[in-house]
């Protein structure tokens, strides 16, 4: 590719306090190397629909780029759209049609799984029917689920936040001179790698929840409550970070468990909204242990909490957009950026790229390895792995107390 | 007072981000003075079991005070007891017979209502049977809610935590292309000042929640999703910042609503644990306007959130800390520290001493001049008080990633 390329790029599913990071990455690598950048509306759907935006206009300038950087959630707006099948040969021949008549030249895609997908099946139709169009996927998610790649932009800022206010919500539980229990929710629903950042809290003792519980081994009820009794019987504050993923033997959802159990449920089922896995555990450690206990659910504040954002993070980010740009002037298609740790100490990663095929739809577990025998906590390893992520403070630029950030899209 | 005085510092009620601030501040003057710290484990209650610490040992030099002044909730311990009444002549005599044994010439005590209730009770008690030892109280709450202060240290930490949270979630609700309404829980069961702090989230349309619900004005649920409705008509996504204190204009506290209408409770009451404010209106929200509504409760991390602590809020707490003693060491009892705000641009406080007996047991709540004719937002009066209490930030000291903190005593 030479001359004036143009670049259409998007964001797309859930957001997270680095995604538009990756996107100022993108809008930074265009300008240094002369192209222009259209922006998508809340993603492919909003670009189907004929909504876009010109960056150039949008952004003008250094000072937009850096307050673009610090802003969280998707500044270009997502969707949650899942392309047909590649049989569905209308879709593509239209959605291709669109971007050539737009002149595109490459499209970047910030997501998660099902972003990849898009990518996939776009960069897999465009070269069949022998599109010059690039398809390059900029990985995100707060998950940290997806494989090939080390880790993803936006799970070293959501892991921030969860092991800063666990250590803060531990400081808190422990004042008084009582015991007491302490569930602490985080997200991941398939995968335990944000739960497992909650062990980064801080020392044992002093911030660090006791007990880890992922969704990758199943609960067992009765040991929990055992092991909690243990640790009450030396301790008076015990604190259990848990992942709204956890499952019992049977693979039922702790909090699909709250509804069989009729504890605050109702005919309507509105339970799995009512209440959720660490209020679950709460009342039943209230109920069998006899101590005070309290849920704290973190809610989707992990993933927007850009106001304690890893540096880390927000670097892996931003060059992961400035790389997609590389790839798809370099000519490749279907890849997606990911990130290769070269070394631990120092922490150092590398940008690659992959085939997105082998990329999308899949889930990256928490190894067993890194996980304790018992299954209750995460090991030295996991946290060996972790702790680099989460390290790095950016300076936050506040007006009027708050954090600053570039304004919405009209 | 003359010579090395012996001070006993204790902390009491719900934590705060700042309370240590003012314990740090407490010590840094004793020193000054040449004055003999001595801390209470676990507040009057410990005391008057015998658990105290030196604190010129636990806090040696400049440095621990230094992380003590941004680690957060009671690091000395802190206890809920309610002293008896003043007839019971036997409890007041043994409380001074130990402090008389320990040495002690003043009594400091951080906290909120009921610890100032403490520290009129025993400077009403020891004023009366001519005790030389003096008791001064320092307040901190997060709820605000006392009478003579401008506010209290704890406050502007909260709100701006309140206030930066609330500006990340509107920008994370705001993503998709649908209609959405976000109710966001805010602390306060009797004052709605916490709740109010949500407007100082950033622009409207940008991070300010659209409405604001308190307790100090009866909600109407019809007309709180007429209002809704009518903003959906205009636009995308509403945010509503809600008192967990919110009643309806019989005095029902919205939470005990779930309760009543069965919309997830069950026989033994749990609802009240299971379900709060937010998740109530999230679902009537989503039965009429059937749209998509999301409850956040921002939980406890809004009293210990140091990482984002107002700079101002630390610096008052601290002063009043020092403030402190020196009213003891002036011979002042039974008094309050507190603060009058002298300018609001440049904004400056100073500290004043109030009569605690006057203090104790009031609420001061959300002047109705302050909240918008409907009840359903503050007003440009109320931001202009609370703006200046969340601005200025202190930098946070980070290690491995996360904010360090003095370790916990043991």
């Amino acid at each position: 590719m030479s001359g004036e390329k143009n670049i259409l790029v998007g964001q797309s599913g859930g957001p997270t306090t680095t995604i538009n990071a990756s996107l100022a990455g993108v809008v930074a690598a265009a300008r240094e190397e002369g192209c222009h950048v259209t922006g998508m509306r809340h993603g492919i759907q909003g670009f189907l629909a004929g909504r876009t935006v010109d960056l150039g206009e949008a952004l003008p300038g250094q000072e937009s780029l850096t307050l673009l950087r610090q802003t969280p959630a998707s500044w270009l707006g997502s969707c949650r759209f899942k392309l047909p099948g590649l049989s569905d040969q209308a879709f593509y021949e239209d959605a291709l049609a669109r971007l050539d008549a737009a002149g595109i030249d490459a499209v970047l895609y910030i997501g998660g799984n099902d972003s990849m997908d898009t990518i996939a099946k776009l960069g897999t139709y465009g070269a069949r029917v022998g599109s010059p169009i690039r398809f390059i996927g900029v990985p995100k998610t707060i998950d940290n689920d997806l494989v090939g790649t080390d880790h993803t932009p936006g799970y070293g800022s959501a892991a921030k936040f969860v092991a800063t206010s666990c250590g803060e919500l531990f400081r808190d539980a422990d004042v008084y001179d009582l015991k007491s229990v302490t569930f602490v929710e985080i997200m991941g629903r398939d995968a335990g790698w944000l739960a497992g950042a909650s062990a980064l809290a801080g020392p044992r003792g002093a911030g660090r929840p006791d007990l880890v519980l992922l969704p990758e081994v199943p609960l067992g009820e009765d040991a929990l409550m055992e092991r909690i009794a243990s640790l009450l019987s030396k301790q008076n504050t015990v604190m259990v970070g848990v992942s709204e993923g956890v499952r019992t033997a049977d693979g039922t959802l702790i909090c699909e468990k709250t509804v069989a159990a009729g504890t605050g449920t109702d005919e309507f089922g509105h339970l799995a909204q009512l209440s959720g896995t660490s209020r679950y555990l709460a009342d039943i450690a209230k109920a069998r242990l006899g101590c005070k206990t309290r849920a704290v659910e973190l809610s989707t504040l992990q993933r927007c909490a850009s106001h304690v954002a890893s540096a880390t993070d927000l670097d892996e980010a931003f060059e992961l957009g400035r790389a997609g740009v590389r790839a798809a002037l370099d000519g490749q298609t279907a890849r997606m950026c990911a990130l290769t740790r070269v070394s631990d100490e120092p922490y150092q990663t590398v940008p690659v790229l992959l085939d997105v095929v082998e990329i999308a739809n899949k889930v990256k577990p928490v190894p067993r390895a890194w996980i304790s025998a018992d299954g209750m906590d995460v090991t030295e390893d996991f946290e060996r792995y972790a702790r680099p992520l989460v390290c790095g403070e950016e300076p936050v630029t506040y007006a009027d107390g708050v954090p600053a950030r570039l304004a919405p899209l009209a």
